[in-house]
């Protein structure tokens, strides 16, 4: 049996070479840089007011209180401002350009008005109340870097520096087929003997989950025309083709046999993880197969160690779950030879405390949706109570504070 | 002044009732459920395999190694089992229904074939590699609660469970308009006095993030007939309005005056904290109006804290953004008078370090994009190296493990 880092770093360095695509600034969120972003001016381009009040030479404030002559006004937006005569102020809001002459700006509150003339109670120091021209970013700098991820603060940078169309990693696309004679849909009464489908739901959420798209292509029955046909359609349409089940005896190999005459080549055996052993994996030029067990609990977890950060670094994201260590509330159970994810319950109360659930076989989802994370148990070990064990968040872990 | 606290208590106690709907299973994720979800069924339905190997009742191998005749075939999906004799087996593969009669499975591996018959090299117990009907949930039993957010595990519940469309609370529909004279669009290079519009694209990147839907309306411009054209349409069209910019003297009146003649009632004043004291927020009848700062980085952080989980409460979410406590890399300067967010780098060496991220005012999103959390410094503290401090998290933050 393979350990799960070995089988990691075989699979992550099988990603297939990444597209560069262009698309609309709207539409990029969480999308990855493929290039540098040059700032091609100064950033702001002008000196702009940071406050409601007047723009004066600061010099002219040197004696206050002083009392100058108003000589106009300047609102944001304004494109065209006329220099400011020495001894003179001008009423500016904020956002607006500082007009030539000026350097600074004495807040509304510090002033007094009477007609056309303005007290000024303070002085001011040079440069007070105004965002320098450059001082966010100088022309030529490197304002975001290649391989950062798109969030919603990269995305108001890309706008303010007139980037309308960016160049991103293109995401992967991903087809679903559940496999299993056993499978009904949700919408079906199960007849004795009959289970409902659940991973075409979960997977493809998982999937969804992390910004891409994923089409279920529905039950493929345990019969090589059915299996091909839609092994077939989903190689044909997706990069990534994932199959759920297909792992008893008789089918397991029919499976195997289909995609391998469809030229999938094969690259990972079994993997020392509980659960999850029956994990595969396959490839056939750009596309690549997954093959999750069947029972629920262990598709879900396979699918977070290993899917998760495969389809994250087709498009350029590096990371995978993010880990943290936690103290445990009660124990792991007896050592197994290999190592188990246990779901978890994690919270903060002033520290990481989690809680490992008991959950009964492999298809237990019940369980699952009281975790937010995942126990990691090394091979042959066993927690107790107040050890401290690493965790594996889940896609979006979000724990409570209690 | 009002605290965090306290605009966060108006705030939140002011959500409007929640509408419930159904919708396709399929389409929930991210959804919170308005009802129990009571299994109708024992689940598993029948005893199921969870092996590959042969269905035996566990006394006739009690004398194991024992040989016995092999009378027929199970696999996952068969609805038609005849019962197993007494001092027969029959080959069963994984998730098929046991026959009557039999009560454990052994494995194939410990178990020799020889025609048809088979020498089952140990005994079992009963039960053993059995999914007994009911294990997972008994007829009757909550298998998910009223308030559950619908992850991909409990889309995998829902569909086993067969509920094909689920009772939801409807989510927020949420529209956004960039105020002021000074702004263009992306694709227009800016005169003197201009600058590009970034909060049109980064709120609507926050929104969209949580899952919701946000149409961004446009610019409008510091004039009456513009502003009161798009809030209207704003206010019919959404169920919340955010609009961002419009805070100097002439403008923030200009818009508040609209805003007043279209019936929105205004519910905060300024709040004690850094940067966004200028935040503002209103209500007319089920329509709710937050008005955030234009200068982006304010805009930013005052959606985290008020905005975000507000719109979490408004479909069933009762989460606020997550808060850890983490070491501070470096001091986070003078003490002020506000709470002040500090845009921070958070990663994980074992233990959550922070290094607060110095930024240029509070138009520099450059320094945000290095951010994936906020420092949280209390009024009149200043933080030094080694001391541990409040963070929170941003939206989806992922951090270094490095």
């Amino acid at each position: 049996m393979l350990s799960i880092e070995q089988a990691q770093e075989i699979l992550f360095k099988d990603t297939p070479p990444m597209r560069v695509i262009r698309r609309p600034l709207q539409d990029c969120l969480g999308y990855v840089l493929t290039e540098d972003v040059v700032c091609r001016e100064d950033h702001p381009s002008f000196d702009r007011s940071m406050m409601d009040g007047y723009a004066v030479n600061a010099a002219d404030l040197a004696q206050a209180p002083v009392t100058l002559p108003l000589a106009g006004e300047i609102a944001a937006g304004h494109t065209r401002v006329p220099p400011l005569k020495s001894g003179n102020c001008v009423s500016i809001m904020t956002g607006a350009p500082l007009p030539p002459g000026a350097n600074a700006v004495l807040q509304l509150e510090k002033t007094k008005k009477d007609g056309d003339s303005i007290t000024f109670l303070e002085s001011v120091k040079e440069g007070n109340n105004v965002e320098v021209r450059g001082n966010e970013a100088k022309k030529g700098q490197v304002v975001l870097k290649a391989t950062q991820i798109i969030r919603s603060q990269e995305l108001a940078v890309l706008a303010m520096f007139g980037i309308p169309e960016v160049s991103v990693y293109r995401k992967p696309t991903v087809g679903m087929i559940a496999t299993g004679d056993e499978l009904v849909e949700p919408e079906v009464e199960p007849e004795f003997g009959q289970i409902r489908n659940s991973n075409g739901y979960s997977v493809r959420a998982q999937v969804i989950g992390m910004g891409l798209e994923c089409d279920y292509l529905g039950i493929a029955r345990d019969d090589k025309d059915d299996l091909r046909n839609k092994i077939r359609l989903g190689l044909a349409k997706y990069d990534i083709l994932i199959l759920s089940g297909g792992v008893s005896a008789g089918v397991y190999d029919l499976v195997i046999e289909t995609l391998r005459e469809e030229a999938v080549e094969f690259g990972l055996h079994k993997i020392a993880i509980k659960p999850g052993k029956p994990f595969f994996y396959g490839r056939r030029r750009e596309n690549r197969v997954f093959g999750l067990p069947g029972n629920p609990v262990s598709s879900f977890i396979t699918f977070e160690v290993f899917v998760r950060p495969f389809l994250g670094m087709m498009h350029g994201r590096r990371s995978a779950n993010p880990r943290i260590k936690a103290k445990l509330k009660t124990s792991t159970g007896k050592p197994i030879d290999r190592v188990h994810y246990i779901p978890g319950k994690l919270s903060y109360p002033g520290e990481f405390v989690v809680e490992p659930i008991a959950y009964r076989g492999s298809g237990d989802m019940i369980s699952i949706t009281h975790a937010n994370c995942f126990v990691i148990v090394p091979i042959g070990v066993s927690y107790q109570p107040g050890d401290i064990a690493e965790i594996m968040m889940m896609g979006n872990t979000v724990w409570s504070q209690k």
